[in-house]
């Protein structure tokens, strides 16, 4: 206060928010303009926030729901079989990533993965028999996040692949994902060559029984525990998993040398796969997140996102107050960087349940941890500084166990707030890989995307009609 | 050329260097005033700089020299025995860390390990036995640095303990280290108990022959690129080989599940053991940088810093330009993170070779790609950072491979010059263990610590006295 009688012994200093009328016109006065980078609430959310406000249960609910999902703790337990892990699940039902879909709307990418997983399951001679198969609904779509699933890109998880089972150590929820086969031609960036049904098929019979028997050896693994010293290791959770990779081989590697149940081969083969594929736990932290999403859904008036999730076609989010209901958007292009001759030409839209990790405080939104990641996505590790420091504004909570080193040991930015995003039009930052368009492709590159901000209007405006 | 006519049109900004006189009598006049921090050459050298400078064939001699030290790639290919790796070695040889030193100077933690060697290899009957024949000149005392070596901490290396061998894939060098034992209790920080007599018995009888036989099974182990790798994920080569050690089981674990020549028991204690020691690596790093070291010392005029090494009594450091000379002054006490009840009044001054690492470009020189080392050494994650960038004041080069993902993928600052130390006062930033200053303690803390100036300037003016 005593220096408020100073004030107008200085030189002013202008500071605006807004549109850019006053600063332009006092910039062309020859004075110094501050601008701060501030918008108005999204215009076709402003009276659904009012509503909210005015209703004033919001803010107790997402702490209620941010609680829930930070009190969740992960731990990998055992490895089963789809068909067995999922009620319900028929030779015939294929679960894939993002909101509902049909195979009229499908992507290419999704079109390849669906193409390619009937061939693993013998449901197809080859590929165009599968693709008129489809077309004339041989399998049943579902997406894998009804199903307390996740599935990285296409996310297509059919009945006879191995699928990790993760159980929470303070509760009773539980979550599955597949197992992640590498980079490159993979069936989840639509590629469905022999090579890929080979791999599909070695792991189903070795990677999941061995792995599945060495956990069973040593006991559950704590993911969120690998998670939070991966953060420190140079790892997002999302698009860079080494650190988390090599902390998981060495969690399991005992097992896999001592291997009470499996052929020293097998172990072997086991060992070298994960050895050779730095993007393995990327499923795994996937399900740990969905564990979290899933203990925060459901809780009235809350605006907390529990769920951002793409198909290739759509995106999809999921809000905690609005419950089963998804509010889409055409999923948008990815601002990527391409492998060999792979061009942004070549790119198909966004896609997979990945976007789980940015949805509680990993991947895009812990990216300051990670500046070694520019290399793979693209931009600058300062760049990846900024877009952390972004998420804050955005997000509900710092994560107690999920630390940034290099932001002083700062806990990520975890739980986003849709009506944080409407209001202050900062976007949810992803970072993602980019799989060809063209179905049997496979990946093509990897890079940076923000979420759309239609779903989170419409979310905001759905959940203020959830209101009395 | 253009703005210097507008040079006072605008309020004058006032930069100073050198004593504060003039910053104080402006800012005593309402101005603001830029320090540099700046101080003039040191002036026990200034004649030696003189003459360096004059006579002109250091800027070569140092091109030279730092060019060699970067050309090794060093890859870990065997484990043997310290008896048949070192020539002359006897079974009464004992080596050490820093320069040379006599039982009469040395300090507790280098007593309790030379204790602990003792009853290791059956020279003594318990350690007031072993300090008696010690004191009587029953062991040979000689450096590390002296035979190809570097040895953490204490450094003691005694004829029946494992040895790593280290070799040049481009070139004829060799290196070697012991192998690390973990951290506490152990004899490098001058511990002798049983526990740690017996964990010495199991290292040669187990770890080293097993190790051997997975090495010799895979092939070398490039550890210049698991070192390069490791700074991209949080390590900084010297007191965080946490991604390192992690990156090392990844490369060896395969030979451990497949196991040609060792019963699996074996196998799994030596899996498990290297699991359970995040500081495995260090070692191994050290002797890496003991390779370039070596293959950069003798290039006559050049100032580069080819070891600085610390004998818990001495702070050693040598020239390329004076080959073999050691230029010696009090090892300084390390700013230190005490464990449990120890407080600074029971840390032993600097000890260990590990300061190789900062020799190289790694540790102190490397901190800002690990900022997460603080909560292991002490103080900030923006002063790792600091402590980085100061060291590219001091160094002749950045290097190639080891490069820091937050500041852009800027090589580190690699090759001291004792030149640009004593001109500059910049000292070389090393971080380190604590051992207890009572030998038998073992780890007291983990700390922060500077090169004594001393050393420089003596080396300086020895680098002159070498020229005609």
């Amino acid at each position: 206060m005593s220096d408020l009688s100073q004030l107008l012994d200085t030189d002013p200093v202008v500071a605006t928010a807004g549109t850019d009328m006053l600063a332009d016109s006092i910039e062309q006065q020859g004075s110094a303009v501050s601008r701060a980078d501030w918008q108005p609430p999204h215009a076709g959310a402003t009276a659904a926030l009012a509503k909210l406000a005015a209703d004033g249960r919001m803010p107790e609910a997402n702490a209620t729901a941010i609680g829930k999902m930070l009190a969740v703790r992960p731990h990998l337990v055992d490895v089963g079989v789809a068909r067995d892990v999922f009620p319900g699940m028929t030779d015939r039902t294929f679960f894939h990533a993002g909101p509902p879909l049909t195979w009229e709307r499908a992507s290419g990418p999704m079109r390849g993965a669906i193409i390619g997983a009937m061939l693993y399951e013998g449901l197809a001679d080859d590929p165009d028999d599968a693709a008129a198969k489809a077309a004339a609904g041989a399998v049943e779509l579902s997406p894998c996040h009804h199903h307390r699933a996740v599935g990285p890109m296409a996310g297509v998880t059919s009945p006879s692949m191995p699928v990790a089972i993760i159980k929470d150590g303070a509760g009773d929820g539980v979550s599955y994902s597949t197992l992640n086969e590498g980079l490159g031609k993979v069936l989840r960036y639509g590629a469905f060559a022999p090579e890929v049904i080979e791999r599909l098929q070695w792991m189903d019979r070795v990677l999941g029984p061995v792995l599945g028997a060495a956990l069973r050896h040593r006991g559950p693994v704590d993911l969120q525990s690998l998670i939070a010293q991966a953060l420190q290791m140079g790892d997002d959770g999302h698009n860079r998993n080494r650190a988390v990779t090599s902390l998981f081989l060495r969690e399991v590697g005992a097992s896999l040398v001592d291997g009470a149940d499996a052929p020293t081969e097998q172990r072997l083969e086991v060992f070298k796969f994960i050895d050779n594929n730095d993007h393995f736990m990327l499923n795994l932290v996937m399900a740990a997140g969905k564990l979290g999403s899933d203990a925060a859904a459901g809780v009235p008036a809350s605006s907390l996102v529990t769920v951002m999730a793409r198909n290739g076609t759509d995106f999809g989010v999921r809000l905690s107050g609005t419950g089963d209901q998804w509010f889409s958007a055409p999923a948008p292009p990815v601002d990527g960087l391409y492998l060999g001759a792979f061009t942004a030409e070549d790119a198909s839209p966004d896609i997979g349940d990945s976007t789980i990790t940015e949805t509680v405080g990993l991947g895009g939104f812990a990216m300051a941890a990670a500046p070694a990641i520019v290399g793979f996505v693209g931009g600058t590790a300062a760049g990846a500084v900024r877009r952390t420091l972004a998420m804050y504004e955005i997000t509900m909570a710092e994560h107690a166990f999920y630390q940034i080193p290099m932001l002083e040991f700062r806990g990520t930015p975890t739980g986003i707030d849709a009506a944080r995003v409407v209001r202050t039009g900062v976007l949810p930052q992803i970072n993602t890989g980019v799989a060809g368009k063209v179905p049997g492709t496979g990946m093509v590159g990897a890079g940076l995307v923000e979420a759309p901000i239609e779903c989170f209007v419409d979310g905001i405006n759905a959940l203020a009609r959830t209101l009395g």
